[in-house]
């Protein structure tokens, strides 16, 4: 049982990472900074006769990575109310890898993994964070992924999740959820 | 009485633009198409020494096009559940602009405007655009900009959105709204 | 093709009943109003010994007749941004009816109708109300109701929902297609 | 500090009410069972010369209990995602209030107290159950009381609730909370 984390922030040590450690400290991760790649926004072609183009970036060696791991976290600052556009953007190029001859069992691989959202906001998130854990029910509806469970915390400044002792004990229970399955 | 469109679409003529167009016909409007523009991704620096830095693109221009209208049309496809990423990206700079000096004014001057949200999507969008809409909600409610009305589109292939009467029909009314606003 | 409507409201000619009636006018309805009869409040009885208990009031009689028909119309005014008690109290009921030795086929049969939702509100309701839709949907995906369609009308006031001309129209093409359905 | 509770269940020791039990032990708590109480559902007079009749039933009585304290915790079952039909009904009655010279300070009174949601269910209510957290929302803004927090816990058959150990925790956290508040 391995997992991938998709971290989503933009800033070292942002409150996600953090919360993100809780669960995974002292287990087999790979972490994937988006940050640190190169993702270009999809160009939807779905509907063009020549279809998708590569788009020469990092995309499909983060999938080829996530793909190997029967766990995905996804772990993101919330910005304007939902996950952070350079993680959106990852998610939205799924619709080309859908249709990515090169991946012809990119939904059937998806769907045997389960799905964990770790998200950090500042303004009344265990609210106005909902749309958005709706938001990632439909997306892992839409490729079978079990969702497994979310946190939502609570921070703004460095370090402030750790004064949400409900998230770092929900995070505890995460990662006995994890290794017990 | 003036409009920006700020289209977060990837394709020419997609639904979501088709739509836009069934509302704005005749009208004094400044169109930004994002996919035409460089708009990186935030980079979080609000609790940097330094704060945040010049990304060196498109964004500020945009802003500064947006800024001089009364009213703003967010016109997207629905991508997973939501905005484009492509148009997630642009709001989420709004937080360095929130901080910018060069901008004072910035939050005062977008509470002053009204905003629509014209969205196209293929899956049960009706019902699964709805988060997307109190996203939305939450972030107009943030800057204080006026959430004037929505419409949520059905279509999936090129022009299908030319079969869905009700959005076509409550285009013509968000039309005459307007001019009568 | 035969239609039942289920009428949440508490007053007579109330704006969700006004939008119904534009739906159904000249189709084949039984129409039953909640309020001309006594319905209890479920109480339960899942995990008692005896079970449920015959609550001896008008529900079952209603039961009997919703399930004769294809489609259901649920048709209520938003009170305190969802359906109203009465219509609540109704549906909370159901968990009666899929224990209820006398209904052995209730939830094959719920499975085998559409379902619409006609809710009209004043307070915002285009955003206020879509807790409530998505309620519905997870109340129809339960039974395995197809949720066919709704309109939020905008109203308070009587006849107010004859100024809302969206609505309206919604109301007549939903009428096309039940025909043509 | 004194805290009312309103009790949605319908059978004695409900896995809400036990969690609730949770949060208040040692408190000096007045608590109320609307399953005990005759409560009406509210007949809309808004809009009628005459107004709004007494229901000669026992709302005012239980309405005169909850202005008293300073916290209102709200404790229901989730029933078909949302508060029972039971709690729905008391709920719909405060439009009533809201116009009854006998109390020209309701609203005034609400908005000085906080409020708590307290609701447990079984079909994965930490996704379902979401939308009835946004509807409380609305309903507390409405009334202007403070949505203070909310515990969604995971619970069908009796004590269930006790395996949730996460709920027990955030009632543990929400018991200091007020405490100290």
């Amino acid at each position: 049982m391995t997992i991938a984390v998709i971290d989503g922030g933009t800033r070292p040590n942002g409150n996600a990472e953090l919360l993100t450690n809780h669960i995974i400290q002292g287990m087999n991760v790979e972490r994937i900074y988006l940050k640190d790649y190169q993702i270009h926004s999809i160009i939807d072609k779905r509907h063009s006769p020549d279809g998708f183009q590569d788009r020469k970036d990092d995309y499909n060696s983060i999938i080829d990575r996530i793909l190997r791991h029967d766990i995905i976290i996804f772990s993101t600052p919330i910005y304007w109310y939902s996950m952070s556009g350079l993680m959106k953007n990852f998610i939205d190029r799924w619709s080309q890898t859908l249709r990515d001859p090169n991946y012809p069992d990119f939904k059937k691989k998806m769907a045997a993994k389960r799905a964990f959202v770790i998200a950090v906001g500042g303004d009344d998130p265990a609210i106005k964070g909902l749309p958005m854990i709706q938001q990632f029910k439909y997306i892992f509806d839409f490729v079978g992924i079990e969702f497994a469970g979310y946190i939502i915390g609570n921070g703004n400044k460095p370090e402030d999740i750790y004064e949400d002792i409900e998230a770092l004990f929900k995070a505890e229970q995460l990662q006995k959820k994890i290794i017990n399955s």
